[in-house]
């Protein structure tokens, strides 16, 4: 059985999806759906043997599209999958899923009634790294996770329909689904924007777990200096997952504290034990091969979904939990200020 | 004039404190004080020049000592420095300056009413990064600041008195209060404690400025890596201050925004201009050199102090503001994960 | 006039020659001839426009090419570009153009009497890094160059029919033939091979210039770091180009060597100048779709050519010289070894 | 039994050698000579327990020494060690141990008839870095060694009397002869002077050993950026010891050259075998100390020298053969220089 593939939105990371399908087997892209005329013209050339769609619905509507994965802007991925799913489509949608967890409910719940498989692309769980990482925190090599730091930080381009905790977040939060199994307590978010204050490109996310642990990620658009560097600390080791390098993706530190026996404690300050450091081999297969290979073999029920919509949905309640923190804690800001300027001018 | 010095405290700073002064004219370091028998023991042997004491009072009380240099816990600069002031001391505290901003304040009190010179150790606004910082954005060099964001962590030492808050953000707090003028409106903190939850060994600090501008801080004991990275965002270019970066601890990134014409605007998304990186050659002069000094000449009415006690003042409230924060989101975490604790109990 | 393009050889360069000249304007192209089955199959159904040949002679044959792309093992340069010369095609060849300088003269006089464009692909001349660096030289923003000393070592794939000379040392060659002047005077060249002791898959390269200059380059398939380091030495400023940094690969260091005035000498020794580091922007454009482009310009009477045969000869020359000298010294060594083997053997 | 030592010369190796000899156990620094007024002035306040001279013969000469350590230019090792040797001193000589072979076979012969301790500092030996890297080597965890290749690069100081060759060249000689059993056939050397062509300050070195290993080293005085590189490559494993990289100065990898089995060969090309980095933990102990805490062992009877002048010996007479075969190569190149201005005059 070869699954017909159709692709909505051929933009940043539309590209990327329809080479990833042309190499996969089982697979024939049968058309792509755009709406710039120029892009349009010089896929036609350049891919003659795939049909082009000025009109998303026209595409959905083709008989020979088994799948749908669609690549727009966030606020249109809920109707998009909607009218996908109602065609009888799978759907694979970029993260974060839909634009609520309303609307991802209501995918999921179209998806089980259709039997149709719905999937969101948390592309990072298939790098190599992420799957080390997450193999060597499942198995306790680092002891009991303490705590996660992430910083995610670049010139990262500007999105026109979510700031950058939407953008960038979903892809820290998917990852720590599989890190952490406690349940999130308590959430500080605040942030910073240099054109509308409201809308953030700076965010600082902190969420506290039930079972004492925590998690900060350092979000930006506006870093002069690419940084994507993850921190996973344990009671027994710590590791980094430093994605910008290319030779130790992974680091594993030997190091912790120790605690004196308690009848030669003479102070109560721990010390700290440093040991070696070892990175082991990371697959360099690329992840988004991963998730189109994913894709196919769970619509062919040959593999139970990893990225399923009640996954996607974790993370967009994580999402909005957080937008909410982050809109109190910003009001309050504006409020404050504004009353220091009113201060300043009476 | 040669101004007779007395170090209180040899353990991790005392040391470079006294080489430093001793390499600086017009000083002669005179006695140090010190609890620890052994150290006493190995200091009169290394430097029998030396007068050593174990009694701090012993020491202030010296004739010839005409300054006092206070290295000790932070719980016990308060009452060293205030008694050295009562005996006619200049002094010279580590930072921070107190526990208090009421500490500091009179201490202020003491210094102005004596006459004395009293200064914090800020040894980080004498090497040569922050100095050229300061100038560059001083000189408009960034255009206007807009935000600033550091991490400063590594494994640390635990210190004694003090959590990770008091140990680590007065460097950043006195660095700040240089390069942004306006008032802080509001203040979030959060953090983690490996050992006691509301004692933390992790800081998470973001000050939001009356002059739209935010700082945020990321302040670890627990890091397997050392970063001491220091970003200033600014409207025409941005600053990083890599500290660990032995050839270019300063980077000027001819980065930023541009917003199309207003006329030829078919987007509300900004684009990056991306341009050239340069490095100033900073002074390599050590930082502590340069604090021994100024500390010297302000006694000898040669310079004006710019590590004064208002600024050590403005530091300790800062720190004192943020620990309310911090004290308040630990405890609702605190309390969540109790009532999570109790709900999974019943 | 659109310029029909035939591509043999479609392992490692071939896709990347195929993607760049099919995105560049006046440009079709034909076919791909390529000797393995699989990879024939798997192109006709990922490019079913483009023909594709077992036989490259069938492909040289084609009325519809006016232009072959040679990416063949060294070996095959020759012949290959002959016969398309002499079926009347324009023919663009990776580095080394040739197994030998006779062989390049031969194919620039076939193409001199037929009136077509005979080109070596020596693609970092179109790297943003490359061309900064050569406007930087040529300007004297570096004073004279003095010394030129490249490091291009990884774990590199060893070639069929070229040892790691002729693989690595064409970039090298072809970049420096724009920097330095003057003529080579002296050869220094030994290595070693891991495999065959007279095939080295290690090269150390030294080039003695008329005009005081040297470049020594460092060159290995087997350094378990891939580095990329490419250093100028000249009379006011030191260059590094750092092909493997993403943010900095071009560093300008206004780092030299001062003299003090002749009266006021006490020593003979220099003292060193140590300055800022400027770090320009470069072109990040793909260098092989700059080859692309220049071979179509030049095709089509638009550009003289910078990659002519002349400048492919210059360098297969040195490669010659420096493949005797390296001949020359390995036989030494393996004579010094066999005599010391026999010495223990008496 | 207290050792008395007097340390002649006090530049840029002195105060590290009596910081260290201070705070070694049964050692007292009795004395230091240097020439410089204003450093013997200086010395004089800081240090007022040790007697201070301006005549090195007066220091040796003096009863309470018992260890002279020389730290002067490397023209003068040979008479004062003599000297000292004569008065029965025991002697500890920077490094290299003399200017020739010959002078070190005669220091050695004094030694051996006075039974005094004759060492040579190769500080490097004492690194945690060297020594775990030996340790590695010589259990054969990388298997047999193949190549070394080092890198000694940045804007080092000028030295009075030597070249580049004998100032950076003997670290790596000494590090070397623990590495490498086999003898040196064949030497290739050669290098470039910035102000005088027949003094380089850049030196490229290969030595061939009868064993099948090569080692290559580039040396220089004039690299803008610090290079501290030294890459060991062995049948089994491969191993990077960068002596700047703070927290990894020492990575294996488990990389190498796979061969397919006999039957299964399609080809004669090897395949890389790609694996973990692995960084042990190294001792961050001062190597300086363990030179001076092992100078004295050896003096006192309680360890073997592992630093002792048949070491010292074997790395200046490499650094003879070296010299003569620079010589007679920067010779060639002179006068093939020298015959294309000539012919240019013509």
């Amino acid at each position: 059985m070869t699954i017909g593939i159709g692709v909505i939105g051929y933009g940043y990371w539309g590209p990327n999806l329809v080479r990833n399908f042309m190499s996969t087997a089982h697979v024939r892209v049968v058309g792509i759906a755009e709406r710039r005329a120029d892009v349009r013209a010089s896929l036609a050339q350049s891919a003659p043997a795939i049909s082009v769609f000025e009109s998303e619905e026209e595409l959905i509507a083709r008989d020979d599209i088994d799948a749908v994965v669609i690549a727009t802007p966030v606020s249109t991925h809920y109707p998009l999958a909607k009218a996908a799913l109602a065609k009888g489509k799978h759907v694979l949608v970029e993260k974060p899923l839909a634009s609520s967890s309303a609307e991802v409910e209501d995918l999921i719940a179209h998806a089980e009634k259709g039997g149709r498989v719905l999937m969101v692309d948390h592309t990072f769980l298939f790098t190599g790294a992420v799957q080390t990482m997450t193999q060597l925190v499942r198995r306790g090599e680092l002891g009991d996770v303490c705590y996660i730091d992430s910083t995610r930080v670049n010139l990262g381009l500007f999105q026109p329909d979510v700031n950058c905790l939407w953008d960038l977040a979903p892809h820290d939060l998917s990852i720590i689904d599989q890190l952490i199994g406690s349940d999130i307590v308590s959430i500080n978010a605040t942030g910073y924007g240099h054109i509308d204050p409201m809308r953030p490109d700076m965010v600082f996310l902190t969420l506290h777990y039930a079972n004492k642990q925590v998690a900060h990620f350092n979000l930006s658009w506006m870093s002069p200096v690419k940084v994507r560097r993850f921190t996973v600390g344990g009671t027994k080791k710590m590791l980094v997952w430093d994605d910008l390098d290319q030779d130790q993706k992974i680091k594993i530190y030997d190091h912790g504290i120790e605690f004196q026996q308690e009848d030669q404690r003479t102070t109560i300050l721990p010390e700290y034990r440093i040991g070696d450091i070892y990175s082991p081999l990371v697959s360099r297969k690329e992840a988004l091969k991963g998730v189109a290979e994913h894709f196919i073999q769970v619509i062919r029920g040959e593999a139970q979904s990893t990225m399923d919509g009640q996954r996607g949905l974790r993370v967009v309640r994580i999402l909005e939990a957080a937008q909410t923190e982050l809109d109190r804690n910003l009001q309050i800001v504006a409020r404050k200020r504004q009353a220091v300027l009113q201060g300043a001018t009476n």
